[in-house]
């Protein structure tokens, strides 16, 4: 029996991990993969105490911050939480058991849902710029949104591929107008504002896309970056509400509606929207504590 | 004319300069001193990606990424802010303008209030263990408080001092039971709880203290760490609103009630009360965002 169980390995859950053992609460990190979205960043400019790190370097100084501190961190799917009398049955391939828990899921990539885009995936189609961009040396590409994220892919793209169409639905980019400027400057990157994929083809490997401009663009890969949704199948078995667009909703606290479930990161209301390292650490630490006030009382 | 002044450069205000430069913001950060309450902190272990840092490491760090992408901080005292129709004047030795303004001043340590406080300050009473602890090698010194600044503090005096008393007026420290544990098995310290200083003797320096259980300590220094108090003088110049025990009261966004004025850190009600280096860059980041949003709308 836990004390307390965090499910996801981002940085909400690495941090109210790191917090939590500071309370000296019995505590196991859960998750299916180590690191969250951004554990796939090429670089983060934007998390204060480091100019620039990967998402992966920085996952790392998470993890072995916390693993100093004695908090085992288990890999398994946990496909369900059952509120019991005075704690919540944890279950994944294995069954674990904790008196409170705090959820770090995150948020998941998007699909554009367009035919070719199941056909072709791993064959020119990708949701990841940092893992497949240097597959595409020398070659053509296409990247599709708009926001701080696909700003950043469209840099790294840049210093493999020998063009890279970046293709937004609107009239202009919304990622940091910093990040703007440096792909502006970029003549290697061409902005395809106010379209849409239609289509994507090719026999063997994506060849073309066909836009509702009417163009076709003749490219050798396809990126989605169109943003993502709150990972909330978890909160919603155990009765945690939402709001309209589906995160769930916390108050200052991070404490859910479910007493003993708090939630942190991506995937929660909190923080004005912003979405980031920064954010996310902070909400773990807070959800945390939280835990542990409540474990105080209880 | 500025589009954004920041008052304090703590990790909060230096947070908020960072985002809002990558936001492009006309930005200017002007405190009386940098590095807020944390840059006396000896040994910070919990902000997420740094096992131990010290309070002045970090916050150089903050200010190196922060002045790379160009934002001046000025020393400055601002004394003043007056709402003007579509701006702010913010005064200290010189003036300065700016569209919109985060306030990110901190908190002050409080004082004891105590006969011999005053008369002995510098003369063996300290608010600063990192300032002062090489002073008292050797020597015997108390510390009033329980919280975690003040049970790190202790640890620190232990590594100089022959003695520590630890003089608590609840019946057990606040602190993370980490470190409570830690200082539970220094045998240099010893806690004496359920206690208040009535007064602080000697001629030229510290030579004792009266508890009010009747005791009188012997001791060569004494060391004040019973909290801090919100900054908030500049804030209510303004018309921001505080909530009961005088902390600017801000929304999800880190927006105040006055429209263009946004506060983050320690100064504020977010984060439920965990006044920690985490929380104060997340709130730090949040306040940019809005304050960005705010001037594309205005």
């Amino acid at each position: 029996m836990y004390d307390l169980i965090i499910i996801g390995a981002g940085p909400a859950g690495l941090s109210a991990a790191l917090f939590a053992a500071r309370y000296r609460l019995k505590t196991l990190v859960v998750s299916r993969d180590v690191g969250g979205l951004i554990a796939d960043a090429w670089s983060v400019e934007n998390y204060p105490g480091f100019k620039n790190i990967s998402g992966h370097d920085l996952i790392k100084k998470l993890m072995e911050q916390v693993e100093a501190l004695g908090v085992g961190i288990k890999t398994d799917d946990i496909h369900g939480i059952l509120k019991k009398s005075s704690s919540f049955a944890v279950n994944g391939n294995k069954g674990y058991e904790a008196k409170a828990v705090i959820l770090a899921l995150g948020t998941k990539k998007r699909a554009l849902g367009v035919e070719g885009e199941e056909k072709f995936l791993g064959k020119g189609v990708s949701y990841c710029a940092i893992c497949d961009a240097p597959v595409f040396r020398n070659k053509v590409v296409g990247l599709i949104g708009g926001s701080n994220a696909c700003c950043t892919s469209s840099l790294l793209l840049a210093n493999y591929a020998k063009k890279v169409y970046v293709i937004y639905r609107r009239d202009a980019l919304r990622g940091d107008p910093l990040l703007v400027e440096r792909i502006e400057s970029n003549r290697k990157i061409e902005i395809v504002n106010n379209a849409n994929i239609t289509r994507i083809n090719g026999s063997r490997f994506v060849e073309s896309v066909d836009l509702d401009t009417g163009k076709n663009l003749k490219i050798d890969g396809l990126f989605i970056e169109i943003g993502s949704d709150p990972q909330v199948v978890l909160a919603k078995q155990l009765g945690v509400g939402t709001d309209r667009n589906g995160y769930i909703a916390v108050d200052n606290g991070q404490c859910t509606n479910i007493a003993g479930v708090f939630a942190a990161g991506d995937t929660t209301t909190k923080s004005a929207n912003l979405k980031q390292v920064v954010t996310a650490v902070a909400e773990g630490a807070v959800a945390a504590t939280s835990a542990y006030n409540y474990l105080k009382k209880n």
